[in-house]
């Protein structure tokens, strides 16, 4: 099987312990994430090979940042060491009714600094099955939305799949271009899209329900839009609070509407990376099983990082299927 | 507006790590807390002016509570350094059916040494528009009990406003007095009575019952005996356990009975001061709303605080009045 | 009153902090176990007179062991000190849906090479009372199998009660014998049977169901096989998850069925050792209550378990009095 | 060999982590500690016989104290459990040239609450070879002064050796007794002397100098003064800083004057209870070797209480003896 | 006595715990400082009324930042917030021959983003007797250059003394200016310079030697060259490695030379912000002693930092004085 | 330039925190290591390709030892995983004249378990520039001894260098063979040998003396017995104690002795892995300098190890070089 790769920031997280403010605490703990990559770490733990693409800074928190995705598995060669501090953000880690908490410092990040002409598209996939993105890296600069649509480029030049989750966040995209745009033209060169009515609703400047019926409708208007795309898969929460998540997972594959049954989540113990592990879940899913099972695999993947600390699925492939086949028990395993 | 007066002891917590026993933990977490000081911190901490007026060890404790007062935003102007250590307890933390124990070493503590002597009320409450004392302080000691009485006597001639937390705790009250009848006397010199059914039946020697009936009873009643007494506001908890609470408001304000709907926190982080949460919700309610708004304020404020590490409700007027509005989902704020 | 003797090994356990995967975590915490030595440590937090019976290593970590011991107030007298490392086990705490997992390193450790000529239980069972033994034990090593059987010879010889809690674990009995048959032969020196259907039907190689009904009969069956079994006591847990449990009790006294109520732990601690909190509180029960009071307390001192962390059940007998009485609210007592 | 009998405090220490400052640490670390009690734990430790007879707090504080002390080896049947918090003190670590401060909390605690009633001396004293004190316990209350007093009169009734190290601390001594006078007094009824021209000078209102001729003529004072004083042991710090201490002993027996080398701790871990580590090494060294080699040995014990952290001396005879024979260089031991 | 304007960044500083490289650390212990920050917190804790000014981020990190500085007794009303973070930097913490290693991230942060328009120095300067600067705040930005150099100019109108410590940082100053002429310029606002040879020749383009002819020589030529400067002061370290450090103090008042004696730290605790330690004891000494001993004093607050955790130099001013005095001991403080 | 290839155990230790006994600490901190891993992970730090031959268990330690040995560089394809746990020690750090003290668990730890069956000498060798053994290995199990064996016999055909460092444990070697001749014969497979006087006269059963003419009598000797030795280098540690090392080198090489300057480390962080960060220099530098530099970077590489936590020597070689070249200051780097 070739190797899936993947294009965006490396960014560091600082939380203070437990649940306390910032202000409380002594010390923070600190992981290393970022949306693709975290979709990168948790691909490398099921097996798979993957490359990142992406720059890293030239001083101590570069260099551990680089050994991090090594412990994790993750091809790192095609990762630029630059002149620019790692970009990070502080949380505040809520609980039940107290929402979390985010302070970022990304806007002038390694990664933001990163231009078309320092990736060799060609080089990094060669040999390579899917290459995976999100709307969080075009979101950064100029120079990433330019990379990334370079690279985008050269996959559908080489037919090779494309995976989009086209997360929109309004407190980005500060560089000048108009995201929602943006967002449809990347959108446009791939081939499977991982989001639902929101998502394609900002895309698409529509206004579908969020029901069944208007997930439907919003699948059916995406892929009249876009042409390349040819299966939807979208995650949903319903209800809970901080520390209690129920989530499920529905898709349009071959137009036709599926869904899992919902997985309760009574105690989250980390709720950042859970749309990752989503994402992670269900290339690893399209990849190895049929596209419901996909779906159902992705929603335990999904599950499952609720409860582990950081931003990445540190779960193996048989702890996922054990959720996926339905036993939430939680017995020890001895 | 003119600024809130806090009379009371500082006290320090100190608590082993997690839900461990004493027994089994090396270090243990502290921090600075008391009733009247948790109120008046968070009061400050919603950005309202606040003066405590206490004792504090003339050692390295008192040093720390002064500076961690400051840090809070509390006034220490009126705080007397004085030849005694610090009143502390130690908690062990429950969870689910298993309680929380303290253990306190509160008896010759710095603030049961305060004496009516050392306070200049007339300084004190110079630009003061509201007083507030609780049961606490006057079951501490003797001096305790009369350098609040001259205090509220004092508020009282200069027309302030003056909060009453009466909670009555029988394991104080070791110097001779007989609590609830001081309790009926300083109730007597304040115009807010924060308390319910339980408290009123106290005071006055009672048995009204817990329900609505009782409650508007128990408040008619008060009012007749303590007549400065013009409103009154009670927190209620229903069932759960240690680590899963729900509480809701109900106050006796224009003789009229109002309550607010219930609250559920379903992983309780710390219920240390969540009384004294509600008591600082109020009073900033109560300068800010109106009555009705003021005791949803309170509630949100008390739930909060269930989610906060410490004694003080760090949290800000803006997260308050979210969940003030009904929402508590606990979503990431990005 | 006599004392209890225990026999078994004395492990340790290593684990991450908080929810971490063993990778995430740069410290381990560590607690002394065993589930033999859980029941004896509790017995002894509740006040009884408790020897055990056991090998620790001639190093820092079998001195550290022999200290904790004495800490929780086990007579260590009959404890050898030997040249071979402590048995010890690796555990990464699941939460909600994720499972806990175990590597056990002790098929070399020190009590895997005890024998029968270093225990005199002539000396050990003088003035005993009672002597417990758990499946575990026979499991680890052909010479804890034979010295307990020595032993439990000796207690049947001086009519001393045994209580045999036969958990049978397959990944243990690794050095030629087979598992279920010893089970059966050390039952059958013992009167107290700690276990349910499961238990009798891999010992007695049946097939009864986990109903009442098949409890019932199971329990006949078992006290028509070993004659010698007067009471047989079982702990249920029901549904849930890693972090939320619910558990009963059920026994077969006198001929007849008798359950408690269920006690629901929303927020589980520590599920290590919660077995071993039943036996013991079974124990401390049999020797101070009637049968059926001894069950509801049995079944409260292992709920009160699920809320302490570490392996041993450091709870008083007035907390798991107040939890048998029906008092699950987790009030603060001050 | 017969049982060595402390009388004193158990007192809990409470630190920030490392050099923090007070008001910089979130966390405290504690320990339980006391000039006797630390005697009386590096005696057991030494695989000696030791009671301690004390007071403490009948809540989670003592009740933790208690089963430390039981973890250290100490017997603890003399220890009466009183309605009184225990003493504490809170501790900021110096470094180098910056001194460690200390905070009390002592001066109500569970000890000074000791009276003569409630210690029978007669069953205490069974078996007992050596009764150790220090000045600390007389400086306390009234009530340990008398308590100790009788237990000095039993013991040289019984002819029992008593070791008395009559440090004179001045900031105790607050009930009302001229602390001076009452050591003398004390020291009257004791064989062995731990201390040096400072606490003679103090003791009998004398100024010798501190030199080996002053010291000589100091010894030869006191044993005039107080004729049952047989032997008089001192240790002395020379030069150095708050992490580098240089220590040395010297005796004053059989009217001889004798001294130890130098022993040099370069990195000081823990300089509280070196001290009484000098204490625990001289009484077992009195008990196991000729007084030269017990001063030597004691010399070497404190030098070896500097690298322990907390206020116990927890290493072994074989360890200490390893530092009396002059191995200094600290190499791992596999 | 009148207050003290500091002008400069509040930066966050992040360290791996102990001496661990920052890939081993799982957590960063955390502090606020930034070198004129250090001196603000350093003359509060001295007692004296100092304000900052400087800009912090209007997130969860600048809210601590204000907090913190509140704690420390700052005055921090002319503190803009602003919407970009707060700069901050790694901190690997070396020992003895291992250097420690710094990566910032600073020069997009909230301070970088301050100009002249935002601060009112006619108000900031209103009962000032003193400003101080230091050579980082103009490297850091235009803006922040020309904000400072306001802010001198007013001082200079109204005669306020300056200290300058304008040490030049060749990693700073990338927006376009020449850092040494504006040192120079600024330099020459002020009055009184905390600096020596190295600075001295970097200003003004010199090749002065380092020892005292050359210190001598090196500031006849300062005071030739900007007539306000009327004093200088050095701070010195000779030799050591980074665990070890020796200081002393030299200066040139009066048109004479004169130093003091060198203090040892043999163990330092923290390195970072010595000569922040060294300014502040200067500037007090300045205001309290005569011009000899507040060098003295200086070097004093200088060695004592090394043996404080963070930034900032938490050390009472008896505590400066007793090594001022030349007790070195380090003996413990009860 | 072709790889390095190690063989060895990797080991689990734990150790207390800080300088604490295990006995005190309720959590350890545990590192990955193992002499030949430690000499793999800091090659692959400064830049060289290095494969490590080894077991790890199949279970989540042996799992997060390939990650970590993955997050260090080293290529970890020739490691089997197998189902027996990892060997693990436990390590009490001491501190000047306290000695540290080790227990071991890894008599039946995976490494033991590996048989030459389960290496492919052949591919392992493949572009393999140079082989490093050390005397651990051999020592362990016969099976290690055998499978080593076997890869020197076909390095040697492969005309392949070997570093041997032989140090002798004698608490190894106990599955029946003779220590000190198997040494010899696995020494005269090996090209370079590291080592001194104690080790020389072990294998051959001489008694040279440590002085320099001992040292190169017994280089002479080393060099007749075994031909193929044809360069020796040695690490020298003179006096101090657990925190306070100085060490040097010295070698025969091109039948010339040298040696270098020695390095004083004042405070050392941990000693463990010193010897093998010296190897891992010698090998660094026998590849990029002369001989001559190659020992001065190796020892400078041993000195560096002392300032860093946990087993590898986790330095660059830029920081190495700075040592080398005489820059012992520390002073920070910005």
């Amino acid at each position: 099987m070739g190797k899936v790769v993947t294009f965006g920031e490396v960014i560091m997280r600082l939380s203070p312990l437990g649940n306390k403010k910032f202000q409380q605490s002594e010390q923070l703990e600190y992981f290393f994430g970022g949306t693709e990559m975290n979709v990168a770490a948790s691909l490398a733990n099921f097996g798979m090979e993957v490359k990142q693409v992406s720059n890293v800074s030239n001083d101590l928190v570069g260099d551990a940042a680089l050994k991090k995705m090594r412990q994790y598995g993750i091809d790192v060669s095609a990762i630029n060491v630059v002149d620019h501090p790692m970009g990070l953000y502080f949380l505040e880690v809520g609980s039940s009714i107290r929402s979390s908490r985010i302070a970022y410092n990304r806007s002038h990040g390694a990664f933001s600094k990163i231009t078309p002409n320092v990736v060799d598209w060609n080089a990094v996939l060669d040999n390579c099955e899917l290459l995976h993105w999100t709307g969080i890296s075009p979101g950064i600069s100029e120079g990433a939305y330019e990379t990334l649509k370079e690279g985008l480029i050269a996959a559908k030049e080489r037919g090779i799949e494309v995976t989009a989750d086209p997360a929109y966040r309004k407190n980005l995209w500060n560089y000048g271009k108009e995201g929602k745009e943006i967002l449809a033209e990347l959108v446009s060169y791939s081939t499977v899209f991982i989001g639902g009515v929101n998502e394609i609703n900002e895309i698409l400047g529509e206004d579908f329900s969020n029901d069944q019926r208007g997930f439907e409708d919003a699948c059916i208007k995406l892929k009249a839009t876009c042409p390349s795309i040819t299966k939807i898969f979208d995650k949903i929460r319903s209800g809970g609070n901080a520390s209690w998540q129920s989530v499920y997972g529905r898709a349009w594959v071959n137009d036709e509407y599926v869904e899992t049954s919902k997985i309760e989540i009574t105690h989250v113990v980390d709720r950042i990376g859970t749309g990752d592990a989503f994402a992670a879940g269900l290339i690893y899913g399209l990849k190895h099983f049929d596209d419901h099972k996909a779906l159902r695999f992705a929603n335990a993947a999904c599950a499952m990082k609720h409860t582990i600390p950081g931003d990445v699925n540190l779960v193996s492939v048989d702890e996922v299927l054990e959720i996926e086949q339905g036993n939430l028990t939680g017995r020890i395993k001895r």
